[in-house]
């Protein structure tokens, strides 16, 4: 099954008090698992999952090679008997068990992740039960306040924005006010500060709020905001097709590119007034 | 010790045809490990590594705690006895294992990882040991050249870039000859991609090649250009201070925040002719 890189939708698109119904083009993100296969008649014969990561769909092969050569696991094509790809995994079977550092596979194999997608042992595991499965939301948020919270965001980023580079996650009231803001390099780590947060003071669920991102929405991130009972996300960046499919089962508010005159609605949720 | 989240540098600014010297703020990039200490008398009471993440340091018990929620290990703050912040290390320390769901915690310990940075025992596995230590270049790009990538690149992203979700990266000949692009929702994955094509077609090292990112310019990106023996790197984006570390002591170019106008210097190294 060959498996797309984009995907259609249909959205619902806000530019200034226009509503209008269009056509939008997602991202896609699926999960591939990486496997290596060794060559013999012992235990390393099973197949074993190197890695799970989030892609878009496409160049498999390329991608499970190109992580296990920059992993430091081969050295060399020749090390290679053959590539098959799977449906969201690729079997890299090798050709002798000598010639890899398998230290290094072990290692890959036995340890830790972080990520918030790594250390699954299988694609089902990606998925995980919240404590709170759907929130009772008794809130909405006018798309004049959304189209203010972007410069806020920014207003309060300045010392850091500097840099140029750091994600930062906010939590808002549906009146506008900045509660909480994280940032971090990394988009998945700016979300677990602010939770992290929320968790200490015992304020989970944070069903009253909604969720900025300063960038794109994935899955990961989607995912800890469902897990923290957050009814609503808006992104400045665009949604994979993933964080919308997550969105709608959790019925989580969802939208992206939100700028000061518009934004796109990906799940309408209970929390969006236009 | 109290870590930084932003480090100051002295940078080289290019900015049409003038140059000048100025201090410039870098995102800090540092890993964290978040370890868990089960109480009681049995293996469990040696601390567990859950996760290595690369993070901007600050606020690593609320990222530590974070994590460990959204990740479904830990459910309520009231199962926590102690945190304890260390170098890069953030230590939980349970009241007892019963409260805990220890088949996630043996899940996320012996299991696979992704990312370039997750999946190793400890900090120190972070750095790999490259092939090719030093690539010999005898090649310059001149700045005009430089200046015109941006462009080219998103002329070959037209139909992934609708989406706008997408991060790229591309090879490019000093003469601004755009010879690979490959795009991925993950920019790590991009580059495998990208390194994995160059893998089996056996054209390893790239040190004929710059290497230009849509985005940022994180550690885990310039160890894998370092990897592949790309002798320069050019980002749209920011670099972190960790990337600028990799890539002096790898004598990479790094230049970064690349427009039409300028751009800045982090590492000269050799390939860059102003």
């Amino acid at each position: 099954m060959e498996k797309e890189a984009v995907e259609h939708i249909r959205i619902k698109k806000i530019r200034s008090k226009e509503i209008s119904f269009e056509e939008d083009l997602l991202a896609c993100e699926e999960p591939l698992e990486i496997l290596i296969k060794l060559p013999g008649t012992s235990e390393h014969t099973a197949p074993k999952t190197i890695s799970i990561t989030m892609r878009t769909p496409g160049a498999d092969s390329d991608l499970a090679l190109g992580f296990l050569f920059t992993e430091g696991i081969l050295t060399d094509f020749s090390q290679v008997a053959k590539v098959a790809e799977g449906n969201n995994s690729t079997l890299v079977t090798l050709k002798s068990a000598e010639t890899v550092d398998l230290s290094k596979l072990e290692r890959h194999f036995y340890t830790s992740s972080s990520c918030g997608v790594c250390g699954k042992t299988s694609i089902d595991f990606l998925r995980l039960a919240p404590k709170w499965k759907s929130v009772s939301t008794d809130w909405k948020v006018s798309s004049e306040v959304l189209q203010t919270l972007p410069a806020k965001l920014r207003d309060q980023q300045a010392v850091f924005e500097r840099t140029g580079g750091l994600h930062a996650a906010a939590l808002f009231s549906n009146s506008g006010e900045l509660l909480q803001l994280c940032e971090d390099i990394g988009r998945h780590n700016a979300l677990d500060k602010l939770i992290g947060q929320a968790f200490q003071n015992d304020t989970l669920p944070l069903e009253k709020y909604l969720l900025l991102l300063s960038g794109r929405a994935s899955f990961e991130l989607i995912q800890k905001a469902v897990m923290a009972g957050i009814p609503m996300v808006a992104a400045v960046g665009a949604p994979s097709n993933l964080a919308v499919e997550l969105a709608k089962e959790f019925n989580i508010s969802l939208i992206g590119f939100l700028k000061r005159h518009g934004f796109n609605i990906y799940n309408e949720g209970n929390c969006i007034e236009i």
